[in-house]
């Protein structure tokens, strides 16, 4: 399972033997065949590209049970997600589970993830946490959850983590805003991996003052947690 | 923040990106001395160690942010914990939310974490997913909170991960065998990033039906969840 670089073009966040393995292996299960692509011609692997297998993982599960089966007259399948690590909100846990249904060994490399990466740098606890993915979209369910999870935070001291499409960041900050207490630590994680990357926590009563019109359109995760 | 490899001697998990920061930086907050400097030698650090100041993170809390405050004057300091990733599962955290509380960036750099990729080759879901640390060592209130998380699991479809120190993985894999139920999925992800990885997911029904003594002393990630 290799993790594709968060941010456009980054190879240099690929370890040595992520790089050997990914060199070794022909065979590909991927979201996205033009990212993989990418991908692995930036990784510079020894293949021309046009030579190795790729396939996109798509709805049908009788396609990708076929292009699975292959693994087990011996060859090795990657599977490549669209950013970050592949069965971390991606479709790559499907491929995983038919591997251990099938008693196919499952390799994991480490590899940037935002999720993770954002929990690191928030300050927040990482002995206790929980990914809940995308939230509503639409008040008043959107209050509601946040609240929940601001609720079950307060409760156990477990980190809250959240996600929102990029264009919709700016109804999520006033939502959260809003809605949670004074005293809640926020942090909104930016870019994370990338150039421009912007990873702050403080609490909702600071986070007022703030221009947070910034994060309008670019990748951040959101954490609510206590310190 | 500097992952350390999860497995002894495996610089080959570093990317080219990581090892150029690591080899600027000259101040350290770790979590071992010992192995910070393990760590740092195998990394081919250009800088002799006892060059490098080493500090290790401990309760005194004065002690700690005098050490910080260095940053403040522009010094870099990197922090390193035992194993995986700094302020997941370890005392990195607070160091972070020193940072934050002083307006010092914070730099994650993506690295092996045990949960993390015991997550991605679970097959669980990584859509929604909640880490719990340390769970109890006595019964009931292990099973009580295996239960617990069990329930959580199948209302919501959230994986549950939690650890156990290695000589007591016989005693939490017997009681997740005889408390959960018998279709509940476990995945047990054994010495991850080690060349003895083991990492298998199969119902508790046929957990039963296999030898967990291999477990036995050696560090493993167990999760339940739904495929």
């Amino acid at each position: 399972m290799f993790p594709c670089p968060i941010s456009e073009g980054d190879i240099g966040s690929l370890s040595a033997n992520e790089l050997a393995k990914l060199h070794q292996t022909t065979h590909f299960l991927v979201e996205k065949a033009k990212t993989a692509r990418h991908f692995l011609k930036a990784s510079g692997h020894p293949l021309p590209i046009a030579q190795l297998t790729i396939s996109e993982i798509t709805d049908d599960k009788t396609e990708t049970d076929h292009f699975l089966r292959q693994v087990l007259n011996g060859t090795d399948i990657g599977i490549i997600s669209e950013a970050g690590c592949p069965g971390i909100a991606d479709p790559g846990a499907e491929a995983v589970s038919w591997a251990h249904i099938h008693g196919v060994k499952v390799v994991p490399f480490a590899g940037p993830s935002s999720i993770f990466m954002a929990l690191m740098a928030s300050g927040f606890s990482g002995q206790s946490f929980a990914f809940h993915g995308y939230l509503s979209n639409k008040n008043p369910a959107l209050s509601q959850q946040l609240r929940s999870l601001e609720s079950a935070m307060l409760k156990t001291g477990q980190t809250q983590i959240f996600m929102e499409t990029p264009y919709r960041n700016g109804f999520m900050t006033e939502t959260i805003l809003t809605t949670l207490r004074e005293s809640t630590r926020l942090c909104i994680a930016c870019s994370i991996g990338a150039p421009d990357e912007d990873i702050r926590q403080m609490s909702v009563a600071r986070w007022k003052g703030s221009d947070t019109s910034v994060f309008h359109k670019r990748p951040a995760i959101f954490l609510i947690g206590s310190t």
